[in-house]
């Protein structure tokens, strides 16, 4: 059930609740993601909802992200995501904080420990470069900029306002020079994904401009292309 | 992957966030309660983590219930549950309001009027007497009284406060002849069950008096014999 | 300090946030509620923010209402609205479960036991009938029925949906006979008042008709003319 | 209204819903405070419930806190606190992010910049050395740092944790020279002060260990007369 290291440049989906996306259909896009990580090289993951996370994990080898984890530990905690159920389920890294499901603070610390304990891979989202420099301090893997204006609008923040990013990466390389950045927020194209990495991230963190591409092979190798 | 209608009386067991019922060990529990369901003719759902309703819904014919969904359409929400994701793992019906993951009251009814339209059987769970005749009216398919003081005692509501049971059962029904009534809190043993259908319930919602004993399935069994 | 007995019919106006009924100018719109009361022999009560609630209470002689007060208790809960606090500053009475700040079912319950221990009076908000049957369920003083859709529309629920109102009081009428029913949710003249007291409601719950009014004097005296 | 500039060293007593520290109580132990501040030159500052702020801030020439400012803007927000409404009663500054009241780090941005917009001073609290770091990001006026199980126990953090507050002095100073760092949790003699102050920070947040003082005015005078 490893579905290997996470090295960038990455294409991370997120599957959000999209019906174009849940259950068998979570598994068809991941497959897509299989098949254009293996023809260019480049590691493409996704992040089905959490009832798919273990049908999604087993049927491809692509590395899977859970959207949310709760920094509970096991026991009386009803309704809630434990870290080590997803985990047995098969997934190698957890989104935090995405814009859709933000956490306090001291939350989105737990997680990253937990995670860290757990060895799953984190992917913290940062919808502003304060957020992005404050959440660096707390020893992410990975940050995503996300300015929440620009998600699933098909602008891609890498066009629209590339200084957003420019100014992000250098607030978060002062504190941190080894976790990977990944842009996200209205990621469409290959051109988009290789202005982002022009611009210093190492990937895109990337949703409705695949999941509700018409052909969702296609986009998902346009954006693995432009990757290489 | 219809797993039959639920008729009272029923056993629903709460697998919550234990590691004793948690993956495989949610699919060995579940084993255990289709054995009783078989030998005593009664129902016995589970209701295991949200990672889990999938797979225990596979490999048992157990109906499954979900911990909790939340109230939103498909579409942006990361790190949502949605109705429709876990309807298509295998979901018979959905815990509401359980002491641990409480919600506005609005949401309890947006919930349930989700959950009919997917024909998911509800169980709102109320943690007082006042909060059991208010969720009536809000027309699920089973209440259960849950007092938070009692859960994971190991004291059962049902003879430890049986005149809250009996006060709950009077105000639910002022209301609604029809929704199905669990006493839940502190169930352990088949003597409970006895008093709890004796005080006028259709059954019982058990989580640690299960998941945490020593024979899982001995103590299903004679849950499930009592409520013969 | 004591501002009277809230007897209907009632004109409850909710101050919300906004700078034009904020500290000083919450005091001057309080007093033309003042004037209005004495006028035509109605009550007429205003919701101030928390930071104005004994400044309007000291300054003028109508009932003051807070526009939310947390279940808690008093000791450590920095940054919570206590009872004692509110209740020492002067206020009558309370909104709850407003749909501006949402509660879970067991917190109303709470606090309106909370409330009737300190003699507060408690308007519960309610955005749809079934929500309105089910709080009548927990004792509240006064109910106020609040299509959100319709809040601040400037379009009166009373002529727009008046079969939500005779559904939402026949709903209510059959588990309480005695709670009071206020009409919101787009209110904006004294036609709006007779219809909404004709459609069997006691009062109405009022905001940006009367804030945000050119002349809010004239916007109150309107209301409380109409509910003679 | 103006109630001066906040200088360290600073002591600053967060009233929390104590009621030996509501209403005129609070109006009492603000003029302790002004005493002692007067006496001793040292700033001594308060942080009431909202109700009260008005009230302390017309009544005594200590700097006023809010203990907590929810980051909306002039509108329709029932039962919030809105930054405008609390200046307007008086306040020089706002605790933001207690542990009894802890905010999404996208909150915890925008209440500080709406408070910069202000000329509001602001005390964010962190719980842990990386909270602290990654606030710091954010731009506060001050960080309180409040190891949560030290809170309310009488055990200074100062005495019983040095190397939490040096760690999390250092971590700080890496990102910003300017910041005021205060001292907080189990706070409750001079000597505690002293010892937070020798340890790299300028001032102290203490709670019960004024409020709940059989003499609050000899503890706030030993608080202020060690900080000299």
């Amino acid at each position: 059930m490893s579905h290997g290291k996470i090295a960038p440049p990455l294409v991370l989906i997120n599957l959000k609740c999209y019906l174009e996306a849940t259950g068998t259909k979570a598994v068809q896009l991941a497959r897509y993601a299989e098949q254009a990580s293996a023809k260019f090289g480049v590691t493409v993951a996704v992040a089905p909802q959490t009832a798919d996370l273990r049908l999604v994990s087993q049927q491809t080898k692509v590395p899977v992200f859970a959207q949310h984890v709760d920094s509970v530990k096991p026991g009386s905690h009803t309704g809630h995501v434990l870290a080590e159920s997803v985990l047995e389920a098969g997934i190698s890294g957890i989104l935090v904080n995405h814009s859709e499901r933000r956490l306090e603070a001291g939350i989105i610390e737990d997680t990253i420990t937990r995670a860290r304990d757990l060895k799953l891979t984190t992917v913290v989202c940062a919808n502003t470069s304060g957020i992005a420099a404050a959440v660096a301090s707390l020893g992410p893997d990975m940050i995503a900029v996300e300015p929440p204006e620009l998600i699933g609008s098909g602008v891609a923040v890498s066009k629209a306002k590339p200084e957003i990013i420019t100014d992000t990466v250098s607030k978060i390389r002062r504190i941190s020079s080894q976790v990977t950045i990944l842009c996200g927020a209205g990621i469409t194209s290959g051109e988009d994904v290789k202005e982002a990495l022009r611009l210093g991230t190492q990937g895109v963190l990337v949703a409705s401009g695949v999941v509700k591409a018409k052909d969702q092979a296609a986009a998902i190798e346009d954006l693995a292309r432009a990757c290489r």
